[in-house]
């Protein structure tokens, strides 16, 4: 049986979400990040992922003016930057340095890995789509990279964070 | 630090994700249903959620055609259903009927609502959006439910489901 209830209400039972950093070069001053729960893989072959940012944010201005990305799965541990990383945005400050978020070159090097992320992705843009009060930005992964040793993803289960196992253990 | 790895690799520990089964009516035909894995919300106001839906899906000739569609988030207990929805297409059979799908009309009745998910979203259509070998559909959520007594939302492990629990519980 359903009920019908407001769109809102039905969202709010959506956990666990995804909780990702996504990272960008500045061409005019130091790269930028931004933490996102809207992410999904979009392609298999060749492997993409898609990430909805919300018009007007500093990283998302970033990402089209470079058409280059990272996308950080949240590690294990970054409870509090994660809540830190809305607090200061990268248009005033150095948001990296003011936060101490320490960072990785990656493969490629045009935006910062960031260092206990669970696993970290290097995406060319390949499309940005509108979708509503948010854009949807396509990359396409050309490197990957995994934390050394391992770290659980961490993931949003509604306004805390946490990693996620399973209820019922795999008989 | 990180180790580089190919992407199919770090992409293997994206889990949990979600599920869900996407749902179209048919002009010509019985209704139909498709798991998805590659979903997410993408506009807050109005409310929106994208899913991605490999090229040539019956289940998404529907939704293109119709421009309707329901995301229906997979309840604990629907392991069995995910298995075999994959085992048959609706261009073939009824999936609906071969597999025993318990159905609910909804409020709009465009698409069919799945019994024993945990929360269900009617959506117009409002974009396709090519992402290498899938397409992103975003629809405009017009109604949404809720079970009825409240099921928890199975998530994907990595070919296996289960509720997802928090590793560390909230303090």
């Amino acid at each position: 049986m359903f009920k019908q209830v407001p769109a809102a209400e039905a969202l709010a039972g959506k956990y666990p979400e995804w909780l990702v950093f996504v990272t960008a070069a500045n061409p005019d001053g130091p790269p930028n990040f931004m933490p996102a729960g809207w992410c999904m893989v979009c392609s298999s072959e060749p492997p993409m992922l898609a990430v909805a940012l919300g018009h007007g944010r500093h990283t998302a201005a970033l990402v089209q003016r470079t058409g280059e990305f990272a996308i950080n799965f949240c590690g294990e541990g970054q409870h509090d930057l994660i809540t830190r990383s809305g607090t200061v945005s990268g248009r005033d400050v150095n948001k990296l340095e003011v936060l101490r978020v320490a960072t990785a070159p990656g493969k490629l090097g045009f935006a910062p890995l960031i260092s206990g992320c669970a696993r970290a992705f290097e995406c060319k843009l390949r499309h940005v789509y509108p979708s509503g009060d948010h854009n949807i930005f396509v990359g396409e992964v050309v490197a990957a990279h995994i934390a050394e040793p391992a770290v659980s993803n961490l993931v949003n289960f509604g306004g805390w964070y946490s990693a996620a196992t399973p209820a019922t253990p795999r008989s």
